[in-house]
């Protein structure tokens, strides 16, 4: 019973994909169907259809390459984030659908229906980031599946119970992926994690493809923030005011994290690591504050704070959660949606008491602003508990401690050049 | 006459570049000129140019980093194909604009005849990826001309003796290129090529470089399928529907061809270039089959049975037609355009019949459509085996077999660092 | 006091950059505001922000993969070329906004003043670009401030003293950007970089890496080019002339440079440098010509043109510039922007003479077109001098000599794999 080699997935993976795929196809032959838009105009399709394409490409390229950065298993990374995003997008579509499903006998496949979707998707990969590379791909579509159908829920419950706005409920996304994947993390965490895997190493080339990765988020984040924003919204500029503070949160956010990390560094030299995650803080943070129109300067101190408690939370607790709660955090999801989720939801909470006219609708919305987050952060990490309890189960052919970060694992390498 | 260094390209490549390049700029001077939208709307502009720039990015960035994966030549892969990629657009464009210029005199540059030069292009650069690696530059570009020449040629007689539609013809591109590409490769293949030749290896990150240009290609497809269907046709929705079915086979692509990349290895596990190019079998189908209206699942089942018939094809077929016919397909351009062509192709013809009201209209689409099928795949292969014989010739300096799949026979290293 | 470890920065990096970031965030309180578009139209949104997206994807992934090639430095090409853009694009459009902010009393952020700031930030890049490698973060920044502040000071001086139109005088980044670092990067030139440093190398990856950021450039410079010409313009027809014309440009400018890299190799072999940064030549020149509506093979002779001197420039001028003047330009930008810029320059003259009706008008317009050129390139060099001369002040810790060209300087490395 050497365990020289990792356990094969044939068994498991192939039926499961092939399952679920045909399910999915099942599904969608009985009950999916496209929007007919007859009295579409030319530029509602290419409004939407170029914001559609910016969040595809921070979902596929983005999170796709930030994961890259370990040198021995970035085709994982980028392998299954595709496999991942595919699957979690059709479920995402059919979960989003089951309303008018209900109400209206179809589910109605549109450009709104497939951004959305994207987004849940996004959410699922924020909680697959926390445990790259310690599970397999069999693991990580079965997180992908429950997260998606967790946050789908989260949602609904938060816009019927408390009646927050869709868009502010969507926004809560990095907030649920983060917590959701910190605590599976905790679940799954095994003996001898406590160190840094040998394996756990990057080096200056899968360093550039995550950079790469950030540069691509960097890139779309306006349109990730702006994209639910209605143009032909009573508030006209809203959609641009979406669109400038993310821009500008985020190069404050660059600015920020790049000082920060100088400064708490002991040879005043930069962290790779921070100036690839930690300048997206602001467009995190920003993102969850969004909902009222401010001046810009609201968005620079957004993105300043959030940088700022995201190279802190890198520098300091990232290390500090692996030692005292041997919970690993491998792409850092906790400094780079986890605290700067919560910092936008506070921000959030400030201008939304600050605009308010009197004490009453302050109060009121205070109360039901911080019964979102405990929701959110409960039924996430429930549920990550939940699905990390799933995955102890040996059916899935867990990883050997030795083979984790390993691409080895899952993918042949016939033709592989064995120097350079 | 030791073979010890690959023929000097200085007395070949640059005064063909250079003339043709002047011919070019001489046709384009005498005859070429830029269309002048008096009328033209703000919307339309934007629309067309966020298109183009799509299809652009597919052909430079998607088909040029797709080869790259080979880790001796992949400078190679990208700069050549950025290379033939601006030869072969402006001599589309002068061959799509032929006919304007026997009606009206003039050749007219608009976006949308940049977009067919560019689609005529990939459709080139198909056929190289077969190639590539056993061919010098200055094959590249004649190979480019005749392919493009030849595909202009095939649209032109299926719409006129046919009556092929111009979208139906364009999309043919990926059948016409792969084997096109491959009879190419049958009379160019040498021998001792049976065996893999040992420099035709990847490493870790030129896999990386090329998965990210199937993502690009990934991305972008959703607009390659749907830029030319004209948004004020009167059945509206379809340039939506093409979007919807590429997106949505694209998915479903990804995820079988996962399944079963894992379930015909031995050992479990995914074979990179499965997941690199399978994944885009959707694509090629769904494109080639799109031109009546139909729901969302048809591009599913579509999806599914390109990625099935595309993993099985690179698994089984790709070494027999090395070792059968001594035929090396560098890119594998049979299993991701070839074989996934012709299953769109039937597709197209299986709903078109479904669709029909009474036996005489299936029965007398279906001739015709099965007529544009062997049109296609005869003139491609015939244009294959003429172009090869042509470049067997020896004055075009051919490659020695030592040193195939190297850039150093092409490419000047001065500063090359040494260890890594 | 052995000069073993790079000088730490963190005593003058974080402090500047903190101080300036909360500078920004004050002026930004005190007088910017984000314009209210109330009568806006959902496709004038849409257009200018793919517009903008566009300008911005070349400023960060264009010009930061461009400078990766660097095998030791590309973390410091990529990271610093965010950090900078982050830091100059604010600068910039308070710089420009001071106009607005003298006569309405406050700064609007709208889409215009983001590209307009995105491509004085571009400019400064191009500045980095000549003395990249050699100089630590603190430097860059300073450069980048000074830079934009004398490129912004120079068009308000061509506009207003010789009635230059602002889209001509914008054009000109290439020039001033190439000529400021140029003079910059003799001023700092040390004793021994009369020779190749001997950690001034690339390797394939980072050579593929620095084409992946040619190829963003050249993709997008469509848009860059032709995002200022307004849509609603009386000569309805010149955006879509500029894209037009661009594209072409940089199509015949990457055939010629392949075609004159060979010519020019005694080996007859391509050079990387060539086809990774005179591919690009077509685009600056056509970008400074461009003013008026002129057919397409006019576009295609200055991309000739531009590829020519450009090919010629990086065989021939750059080696003797550094070692007749000692002045090592990193990253080629007299051969990409400067000679190409001043031949745009030269075409535009020669256009604008031969669409003159009379001698009188012509003579007038070449004598304004020559000042502004002269002012240009004067206040350029002589900015890069003032520059030079303040950044070898030792209070900025230059770097020693021995740690040039080297990301050790500047990154921590914890977990980098030792081999690979």
């Amino acid at each position: 019973m050497a365990p020289q080699y990792a356990p094969s997935l044939r068994s498991r993976m192939p039926p499961l994909l092939l399952f679920l795929q045909t399910g999915f196809i099942v599904i969608f032959f009985c009950k999916v169907d496209m929007e007919q838009y007859l009295e579409i105009k030319q530029q509602v399709f290419r409004n939407h259809y170029s914001e559609f394409q910016d969040v595809n490409g921070m979902v596929i390229l983005g999170f796709g390459f930030l994961g890259t950065f370990l040198v021995r298993s970035s085709f994982s990374a980028i392998g299954f984030n595709l496999l991942v995003a595919a699957m979690a997008v059709q479920w995402a579509v059919i979960l989003n659908g089951l309303e008018s499903l209900y109400y209206r006998g179809k589910i109605w496949i549109n450009m709104r229906s497939l951004v959305v979707a994207e987004m849940c998707t996004a959410s699922s990969l924020i909680a697959i980031g926390a445990v790259f590379g310690r599970t397999n791909p069999v693991h990580l579509l079965l997180i992908a599946l429950m997260e998606v159908s967790g946050f789908v829920l989260n949602g609904w419950l938060l816009q019927t119970f408390l009646q927050v706005r869709f868009l502010n409920s969507i926004m809560l996304l990095h907030i649920f992926g983060a917590f959701f994947g910190l605590m599976l993390s905790w679940v799954l965490s095994r003996k001898g994690s406590e160190q840094y895997h040998e394996k756990e190493k990057i080096d200056r080339k899968t360093g550039l493809f995550s950079i790469m990765g950030t540069l691509f988020l960097w890139m779309f984040w306006p349109s990730f923030n702006s994209v639910l924003v209605e143009l032909d919204h009573p508030d006209r500029g809203r959609k641009l005011m979406a669109v400038y503070s993310t821009y500008l949160s985020l190069a404050v956010s660059a600015v920020t994290a790049a000082g920060f990390s100088v400064l708490t560094s002991p040879q005043g030299k930069l962290n790779l690591f921070h100036i690839q995650r930690c300048t997206l803080a602001g467009g995190v943070a920003i993102g969850v504050a969004m909902s009222a129109a401010h001046p810009p300067w609201v968005a620079m101190v957004t993105g300043f704070a959030a940088a700022l408690i995201s190279t802190l939370g890198s520098r300091f607790i990232k290390p500090m959660l692996r030692f005292a709660f041997e919970c690993h955090d491998t792409c850092g999801v906790l400094g780079v949606h986890g605290l700067p989720g919560i910092l936008g939801w506070m921000v959030h909470l400030l201008l939304q008491i600050t605009n308010s006219d009197d004490l009453t609708t302050a109060g009121r919305f205070a109360l039901f602003h911080i019964c979102a987050l405990l929701i959110t952060l409960c039924l996430s990490m429930v549920l990550g508990l939940i699905t990390g309890i799933l995955l102890k189960w040996n059916f899935w052919k867990p990883l050997q401690d030795k083979k984790c970060f390993d691409d080895q694992a899952f993918w042949e390498f016939p033709h592989l050049a064995v120097v350079k």
